[in-house]
């Protein structure tokens, strides 16, 4: 079976996490871990020259983002985001009771930053988009989040380590912005369950608020050993997410190839139209032949698959079964 | 430093659970968890005589609690708990703005069953309960279950294994009784972060639809494998929580030999009062002497510490102390 349908990585976290999680499965087990995980968040503070006061930590960016919902984004105008991107956020809306309103993306699935300058409770934008795989320039963000002053503005950068550009600079200069990143993507950890937010201490300060009335222990001592170990091997991260890249935009020239719509990506994954066969039934083909993809039956992606990068073995065989399938 | 404040388990965690933790610190990492985590499901229920669709799962049972209150206690007559309980009732419903009474522990702190038989939104009890170590009967706790038929009725078991009898065979019998444990006290898992509750399904769908609302995986990788090898290794954890319970009955008398009033537990702490001195002047001698006990400002639990309990080592070093603090 070739799993290329939830964006996970398709290589292993780094031999350093590894090393760190059977250090760290020890009898000091039955300690509950450090509340507030300030070795983990030094560390991403030092990445970014911040201080741990500028992160806030969850058990996976999920977690993170429901948080921020409740506790940043519960206000009387409505939320605002586009009306293709993470299915989870009109979720946390219904879970919350969260008024929200989706802005729709440009025929080319693109994010029009003038249509966000409205009243609004909060904007949420996930930076690349999924299941699009398109980024916004971070001129077009920072001006969004500027126009916006007066609400808070998530950006959603779980796919940004490939290829896109990271809002997290911007953090010093707009109170109002809050960036939300996780280990599951780049980091190769989606079974380990690390996700982290950056943004002004008083944006964190209301998250901490929210986690303590919640879960005083999001992370547990391997969640914060492994984390700590993946970030700081930063040559294998770097690695792994150009091998990433490059598998992304060869496949994408090879979906090109066979008469795919490939929208641009700057995501480990690909958002693709045949322009003759319907995506529904190249789903099932490739099913048939122990592949699997997504498909969101959703009116504007209805006619699209999403394709999660593998490693070169793997796209060869996807391209390889596309060809019987097409022709 | 001897740490006998947060009610961890002096002994390490099952030598299967570190194994089982260090197998599963592998390559899989880069894979998403079983977000129902069947497999431990599976394991709980055949505990019981259960189906997974009577057990649920969290990330310590802190967010199974969380859960519980928004997915199951939120209506329009407050909900019902004990004066002196754990910390974090009140806590939970000020987040998600539930209605509360509290309704007073006796003079020997033990629970008045009948005074919980009035209209009531649920109620949540802690059995034993924290930070006293008072048990309730289960007989008793059955007649307060069927005299609230129309509401749900939490039982807190976070203690249960060091003596008190848990109400997990009444689930079968009462649809509106859920049962919640932790690995982190019996289990020694508390840096593991795993808990889980036990109802009617009814009830765990109802906590589904909050869970699958909130992050769809909960328990990474590590989690489901390390809570699966501890729970399977019935030898060590009868082993191990049967010691706790004779350092706790040794320590409990020679306690009450030094002029101590000792409330009977069945936990894994004391709840105790000396005749003569003060608990916060013994707290900080104690300190002094680098060992950590608990006190609760709380008006009704102002005279007392709350003491875990150590290995016997631990709580020799104690008595040592204490006859020297109080000489």
């Amino acid at each position: 079976m070739i799993k290329l349908n939830t964006n996970e990585n398709p290589y292993p976290p780094s031999p350093t996490v590894i090393e760190a999680l059977q250090r760290a499965a020890n009898e000091s087990l039955r300690l509950y871990p450090d509340p507030e995980g300030k070795a983990l968040k030094q560390t991403i503070a030092d990445m970014y020259g911040l201080t741990q006061d500028n992160v806030f930590l969850g058990n996976g960016s999920d977690e993170v983002l429901a948080h921020t919902f409740l506790g940043l984004l519960t206000h009387e105008l409505p939320i605002l985001f586009p009306d293709v991107t993470y299915s989870f956020y009109p979720v946390y809306c219904a879970l919350y009771d969260i008024q929200y309103q989706t802005v729709p993306l440009d025929e080319d699935f693109q994010v029009n930053i003038e249509e966000y300058a409205q009243p609004n409770g909060g904007i949420v934008l996930a930076n690349p988009n999924a299941p699009t795989g398109s980024a916004i320039n971070v001129e077009n963000l920072r001006r969004l989040i500027d126009h916006s002053r007066n609400s808070v503005v998530v950006v959603d950068e779980a796919y940004v380590d490939f290829g896109a550009e990271s809002a997290i600079h911007l953090v010093k200069e707009f109170p109002n912005l809050l960036v939300v990143q996780t280990l599951s993507k780049s980091r190769s950890l989606a079974g380990l369950r690390v996700g982290f937010a950056i943004g002004n201490t008083c944006l964190i300060e209301a998250l901490n608020l929210v986690k303590n009335c919640f879960n005083s222990y999001p992370l547990g001592r391997l969640a914060l050993a492994g984390a700590e170990a993946s970030l700081r091997d930063t040559e294998y991260f770097e690695r792994t997410r150009h091998l990433i890249i490059q598998n992304r935009d060869l496949l994408a020239e090879e979906l090109a190839a066979l008469g795919f719509y490939v929208v641009p990506s700057k995501a480990n994954f690909l958002f693709v139209r045949h322009v003759s066969y319907g995506a529904r039934e190249i789903q099932q083909q490739l099913r048939q032949r122990k592949i699997v993809v997504r498909h969101f039956p959703h009116p504007r992606t209805v006619d699209f698959l999403r394709i999660s990068i593998g490693t070169p073995e793997e796209c060869a065989e996807l391209i390889k079964a596309l060809r019987e399938i097409l022709s």
